[in-house]
């Protein structure tokens, strides 16, 4: 990152770890256990959630201003959740990697044009998760092939219609709301082809 | 929440918790392991971190179309992040009690106008966490009322500015970047007042 106006220069100490321990492990998240000095100079204690895996979000664009969403029971929030196709991305892999097998994996979609269009900390007050954001142009169908864990329904709509969905609070993904969003800015700020940015603001 | 569509009903069994132990608690969090059956039928074991806070956020809006970023040391990512004002509000208070109180402690303003526009679930793989964003208008000044543990300088920069840092990936928080989008969005859809949109979408 070049472009930083001066005063995002950073200010002050930052944390201290004064010692850690690791008190629980599985193949997604890592909970570590620790003292610290904050920036303040006074003791704190934190418990960090370290992910082993980035958090992928894919938006899908048919040439049309149709997108795609997909539903599924979230065990964390015990709700039935309809979002963007996302998953867990491997810390070595390439995101980009990551993204388009989410995608095959949940819509049996391929996509010929791929551009990533965020990055994103989630939940930095606990968690070191970090998450990468991509647009998926050019759709063919191919062979859907969920993950033996999930069951998942798919919805092919109006980009306008999953966007006003996400603003009345009934898709309460949070990649799912952004990406809609930075999408919806790009069709307004010249960003994306002019007819498929026609065709996604349009009203139904 | 009672318009969504027919075929946003959910489909199928959820998940089943077969048994659950608690293995971490502190203020903020609590860790439980749990052997469960997932959607499809297949034993499944989860980590579940639950939150005791809401993630609130605020963006502050000027008159003029400027905002406010806070900037502080993150311990669980090990970056500077500049983000509009965000904090925990504990899961029995009105979240709007909790918006007020965190501008006011990060930067010093009281705000005559607030309105709930965001609602999301951050990280729903691993986390239960939810939070609300809100925008907060007709700004004064007040005394900043830091928390112990927090030192954290504040910037005052036009909305537009604020938003292409986001976008080029400098406001890696993601309640930041996806309330600068929903506020560009009501900006452009003329869900705010019109002399405050033109000022927010004003190029510098």
């Amino acid at each position: 990152v070049t472009d930083a106006p001066d005063w995002m220069t950073p200010v002050g100490a930052g944390w201290t770890c004064l010692s850690k321990t690791e008190v629980f492990d599985n193949p997604w998240i890592t909970l570590t256990s620790c003292d610290t000095l904050a920036p303040t100079g006074r003791p704190a204690h934190y418990g960090l959630v370290h992910f082993k895996n980035l958090a992928i979000g894919v938006l899908p664009l048919f040439d049309n201003g149709d997108t795609l969403l997909v539903g599924q029971h979230r065990f964390t929030t015990g709700v039935y959740s309809w979002e963007i196709p996302e998953g867990g991305g491997p810390l070595g892999v390439d995101p980009l990697d990551s993204a388009q097998r989410e995608l095959r994996e949940e819509t049996g979609c391929l996509a010929s044009e791929w551009r990533q269009v965020m990055t994103y900390h989630l939940s930095n007050s606990v968690t070191d998760e970090v998450g990468y954001g991509y647009l998926a142009f050019g759709l063919t169908a191919a062979d859907a092939e969920p993950d033996e864990t999930e069951v998942i329904h798919t919805r092919r709509l109006p980009f306008r219609e999953a966007l006003d969905l996400g603003l009345k609070g009934l898709l309460p993904d949070m990649i799912t709301q952004a990406m809609l969003l930075r999408a919806y800015h790009m069709a307004q700020e010249g960003e994306l082809p002019a007819a498929l940015a026609e065709a996604m603001l349009r009203k139904g």
